[in-house]
C-alpha cells in the first residue's frame, strides 16, 4: 500500500512511517518542521520506500500534488501544545482545523477515500462520565486545542456522508515512549537532571491522567482499520487505568534514583483549561479484540529510558 | 446597551436588528450583503441608533475595528446554505468557522466578553435520541454546515474557559417567518407561484421537521440571556412538534387555494445529508419560563402570508 503521513517528523507520525515501512509499505510523508525533528527520520531515509515533502499543510496546492496514488492518509500533524493555546488562539484555528480541511481537500482532488486521525480525549472537555465513552454526553469544549480538534472531526464525519470517505478517528490520551518530546513526564525528567534536588509541579498534583505506550497507540490504529468497516469509525485509545500525577513523579524519581523537594503552584488545574481527570472507556476497541500490552507505569519507564539514551532530544527541546 | 450584530441584514440578523432598536439599544450591524438585503434594514436605517458596517468577517481588522466600546455580540451571520454544502466545502469553513475566530478575535482585541451565537439543531447529525436534548450523545456530523457550526460552538466554548467569556449558544431548528426567504416553504411557495399545478418535492415528502417563529425565536434569545448566566449558556430552540413536510406543503396548498399534483424524487432524505427527523427537546428553555406563542402551522401560515406580501422578496432570490 501507498501511504500519506502528515507529520511524518513528529513523536507518533515517525513511529507510524518507521512501521508501515517496516512492514513493506510506500510511505509518503509530509512535514514542516515546525515541531517535527529530522532526527526521527533516520531509519526512513534509509528506505528506498520513503518519500519526504517538507512543505506546510495551510500550503494546499503542495498538500494535493503531495496525494497522488496515495491509498490512505494518516493525518497526524498537529499543533499539539495544549497548554500554551490561548497565547495564540490561532494556531490551533490554522494548524489543526485549516490545515485538516486541506488533507481532505486534497484527498477529494485525488480520489483518495480513506482517513486514519489522530483527535483527542480532551475533544471530551472536562467529561461528567468518567470512563468517557466515545458515545459520552454531547461535551463542552475547555480548550482551543480541543476545540480545534473537534472541528477537524466534524468536517471528516461530515465528508464520509458527502464524499462517501471512510474515516477512522482515534480519540487519545496522553501518548509516551520512543521520541515522546512534551507534556508532563518530560517536564519532569528535564526539571530534575537540571537539579536533582528541586521539582516544581503545576497544580496539586492529583490531576488524573492516562498515558498509552507509542507501539500500543500504532498497533491500535492498524488493528481497528482492519476490522472495524464503518463508515465513520470512532475509538478511544488508552489503557484501562489512569495515574495521579504524584504517581508519575514517583515513577521517575525511582528510575533516576533521585529525592527532590517537590513544591506545588496549587489548585486543582495545573494551568487555564488543564484537565484535572482524563480517562477514556476503551470498552469499544477491546470488544474488537485489541488490548495495549504495557500499562502506564511501563510505558512511563520505557519513556525515561528513551530520554535517558537520547540526550541530544532534551537539547531540541528547550 | 451598544450591540454587535453580524448578518445584520439577513433573515434573523435583521429582525433582531429592529426588535433592539425598538427596545431602545444601540445596534452596530455588520455584514457583508453575500445574501443580506437592504430592503430588511430599512427601518432600521431610520433609527438615529443604528450604524451599518459593510464589510467581510473574514477581514479580521474590520471586525476588531467595528467593535468597539460593545456591551455583547450577536454572532448571527452565516452560510447557511446546508443542501449545497458539497459544492464549495471551503465556505462552511470560511464563513462559518473562520468568520466565528474573528468574531471572537475582534471581543478580545475590544475587550468584550459577551456573546450569543446562532447555532443549528443540524449539529446533532441524525440522532439517536428523539426528541434530542442538548446534552444527547456526541454527535456525528453529517453535513459541512453541522461541522462548521460545531467548530464555532467549540471555539466560543473554549474562549470562555481561556478568556472568560460569557456565551449563549442557540441550536434552532428551521426559523421561520418575516423575511424569510430560504428552505422548504420558500421553495415551495415559489414553485407553486410559477405552476399552481404542479409540485416537486425532494425525498418522499415524509422528512420529519421542525420549524419556529422568528419573533419567537428572538424572544427566547434575549429571554436566555437575562435568566441564564451559566458562562457556557446552551439552548435547544424549537416549538415541542415537528410535521411532515406533506404537512406544510398541505398548509401552504391550502392557504393559496391550490392543488399541484405533488411528484417526488424519492428517498428518505431530500439530499445528502438531508436529515430526514429533525425535533429538539426543548424542556431547558420552556424550564426557564419560556414558550412559543405560535405552532408550527402557525409559522408557517405567518411565513406564506409574508411572501404573498412580499412579492419582491422572491424577485431577489432566484
Amino acid at each position: 500500500m501507498r501511504y500519506f503521513i502528515t507529520g511524518c517528523a513528529g513523536f507518533i507520525g515517525s513511529n507510524l512511517t518507521d512501521k508501515l515501512l517496516k512492514e513493506g509499505h510506500e510511505v509518503i510523508g509530509f512535514d514542516n518542521f515546525s515541531t517535527g525533528l529530522d532526527e526521527f527520520l533516520i531509519d526512513a531515509k534509509k528506505s528506498s520506500q520513503f518519500t519526504l515533502i517538507k512543505d506546510d499543510l495551510l500550503n494546499r496546492e503542495a498538500v494535493e500534488k503531495a496525494m497522488q496514488n496515495v491509498d490512505a492518509v494518516f493525518h497526524m500533524a498537529a499543533n499539539a501544545d495544549v497548554r500554551f493555546g490561548t497565547n495564540h488562539p490561532h494556531k490551533d484555528l490554522e494548524q489543526n482545523t485549516i490545515a485538516t480541511f486541506h488533507v481532505l481537500e486534497g484527498m477529494r482532488a485525488n480520489g483518495v477515500k480513506r482517513i486514519a486521525f489522530a483527535s483527542t480525549g480532551s475533544i471530551y472537555g472536562e467529561a461528567e462520565t468518567i470512563p468517557t465513552p466515545e458515545h459520552a454526553p454531547f461535551p463542552v469544549q475547555t480548550s482551543l486545542y480541543g476545540a480545534s480538534k473537534l472541528a477537524a472531526e466534524g468536517m471528516i464525519q461530515a465528508y464520509c456522508e458527502g464524499f462517501n470517505f471512510q474515516s477512522y478517528i482515534f480519540r487519545f490520551v496522553s501518548i509516551l515512549g520512543e521520541r515522546y518530546t512534551h507534556g508532563h513526564v518530560f517536564d519532569f525528567y528535564k526539571q530534575l537532571l537540571q537539579d536533582p534536588n528541586k521539582l516544581m509541579v503545576l497544580g496539586n498534583g492529583k490531576q488524573r491522567k492516562s498515558y498509552l505506550y507509542i507501539q500500543d497507540c500504532l498497533d491500535a490504529i492498524l488493528f481497528a482499520m482492519e476490522k472495524a468497516q464503518d463508515k465513520v469509525n470512532i475509538f478511544n485509545l488508552g489503557t484501562d487505568e489512569y495515574c495521579e500525577v504524584n504517581n508519575s513523579i514517583g515513577w521517575i524519581c525511582n528510575y533516576l534514583g533521585f529525592n527532590p523537594e517537590r513544591s506545588y503552584t496549587g489548585g486543582e488545574r495545573g494551568w487555564i483549561g488543564d484537565n484535572p481527570f482524563i480517562f477514556l472507556d476503551t470498552s469499544k476497541i477491546r470488544q474488537l479484540g485489541w488490548k495495549p500490552k504495557l500499562n502506564i507505569q511501563e510505558g512511563v519507564m520505557q519513556t525515561i529510558k528513551y530520554l535517558h539514551e537520547n540526550p541530544w532530544v532534551l537539547e531540541k527541546r528547550t
